[in-house]
């Protein structure tokens, strides 16, 4: 059986995205712990520019000629793993492939009488619980309290913007253009936005937040953290998120400019990845499909279809053209 | 009764710190919810030299010509306060004077039978207290994990280091030159130090931390944080402690070069000073107290005497001189 694939040529260096090719082969024989899964969702996210540069971080970078790292959902056809059988539908680290042989570590069964199975890479995925933890763990907004999300209208913002609406937050949206900043107020009900590409942002945030900021959820870094650390409050809540850390160039990234308003608010700067989170992912889709299930939070999708479009898909995310998570939908 | 006082004559504006008189005036009358004290010791701490900046902070700032604000020891002489009677010892804020009439408001009272007066302002006071709640509350130190303490032979900086040991951590301190160092090995028998005069701080630290650093507790910022986040561990804690951020020119003291090692590693850093903690002064006394008496914290107090000896004490905290918490004993 021939199979489609899309590995990498090289590392990317911060100056080219092109560094894919498709392949056709066969697929290796099934060894004990391993199943093979028939892909039917990829999600696309800033983190795969991350596991294809050429540095240690959180997982080995993806070495040139292996097929491309992703997380998705597939479908098992056949099984060498006590703890997946054939129909089974499961989520975690696979290829970017429409067949594939993969690990059973790294997996886990979805149900989708739950939830249809793109929902697992959204709003009841690794998005939607980077955007819950990193908004009830780190951010604790308290009902009354101000919370500024950066790249609110993205897939991690949108769902932490709502958890802190949930939580009785006023909470301010800072995303790029009108149609955006229309979607955060007129579909999320946020309180407030602010257009990086239009506003200036120190008196953006003084015209939203009079009573300061006390969760800034954190996309970007740069200037707008120093704009947002001039508004702070006392024990404010800085919460650095990982899913878009990897964006280009992130290692010029200095932090803020006057360090010691940490000391003088008393602040807390706290970076996370769902690494750390992982033991806690029950709770986390317990509340989303819930949020999801009663419409208190709206997910939101964009779907570009066919393997073939896999390079075009991750510019998308860079160039902050997707409205919404992204997915591939794999098609046979 | 003359009294004698030392006020301010301005604001510290960072290039002197010759902004003190001392004056002799009558007491005013006591109003009710006041007593008329008679001070036996006065804290000196780097926060005085930002009390008397003309800039807002945690406190607002002494004006020219106030009693200089010092937290001290003292004995209530006469009492218009039903908290206080004739007799009771009490700390708190008050003035830099032999005695004074202040306020109900700030005081709490002291035990002179657990321990000394000075005490009260030393291991036993804001100063433990500060280690404590910085080391335990925020940095959280595992059994067998690293921590590093920067002004580690000072007076926050000491008891937070032992603090770390007493919970099973690998401490080494950094401190200024020979003597101090040889105290944090010898006396307060620390695993490893580092003297920043005489050592190269990336090199150093990598020497006397092979398996990373999990905490830092943070006196100074600047190259030295930079220096620890490059060894830093997944999930490090960075402390930020508020008691010598009023340090000079601290208001241009930038935050980490590669701030995304925040997000790489899930880094904590959190800033605080003594009122995010002021509801939980018991707890940290019973543990000083405790470690006091079975002799697993070693407390170090350098005194200096004479109200007239204020202004050059103040100074001597700002150039490393003094060996442990700098006390000034007030004389009669």
């Amino acid at each position: 059986m021939q199979v489609t694939q899309v590995r990498t040529t090289g590392f990317h260096d911060g100056s080219t995205d092109h560094i894919f090719k498709t392949t056709h082969t066969a697929l290796p024989a099934l060894k004990p712990g391993e199943v093979k899964i028939c892909t039917d969702w990829i999600s696309i996210d800033p983190a795969m520019r991350g596991w294809t540069t050429n540095k240690p971080s959180y997982m080995p970078p993806v070495q040139p000629g292996e097929i491309m790292r992703c997380f998705g959902v597939a479908e098992v056809l056949e099984s060498q793993s006590k703890h997946f059988a054939q129909g089974d539908w499961v989520t975690g680290f696979m290829g970017v492939q429409d067949y594939g042989v993969v690990s059973q570590n790294g997996l886990r069964k979805v149900d989708l009488n739950l939830a249809e199975a793109k929902d697992y890479l959204a709003g009841l995925g690794m998005t939607g619980f980077t955007g819950y933890f990193g908004m009830t763990d780190i951010g604790q907004p308290q009902a009354g309290e101000t919370v500024v999300v950066s790249a609110a209208s993205g897939a991690v913002g949108s769902i932490a913007a709502q958890v802190a609406k949930l939580a009785g937050a006023r909470v301010i949206g800072i995303a790029g253009g009108p149609e955006k900043c229309a979607y955060l107020l007129d579909t999320l009900k946020l309180d407030g936005v602010i257009d990086y590409k239009n506003d200036h942002m120190p008196s953006a945030l003084k015209r939203e937040c009079p009573k300061g900021i006390d969760v800034y959820f954190d996309n970007v870094g740069g200037a707008t953290l120093d704009a947002v650390l001039a508004c702070i409050n006392y024990q404010g809540r800085i919460v650095v998120c990982g899913a878009v850390s990897q964006y280009a160039d992130f290692a010029n990234v200095s932090g803020p400019a006057n360090f010691m308003t940490v000391v003088t608010h008393s602040l807390k700067i706290q970076g996370f990845t769902m690494k750390d989170y992982m033991h806690r992912v029950p709770e986390a889709f317990s509340y989303l499909l819930k949020a999801k299930q009663t419409g208190d939070i709206i997910f939101r999708e964009h779907i570009v279809a066919g393997l073939e479009n896999f390079q075009s898909a991750l510019e998308m995310i860079f160039t902050g053209k997707n409205h919404g998570k992204l997915l591939l939908k794999v098609e046979k």
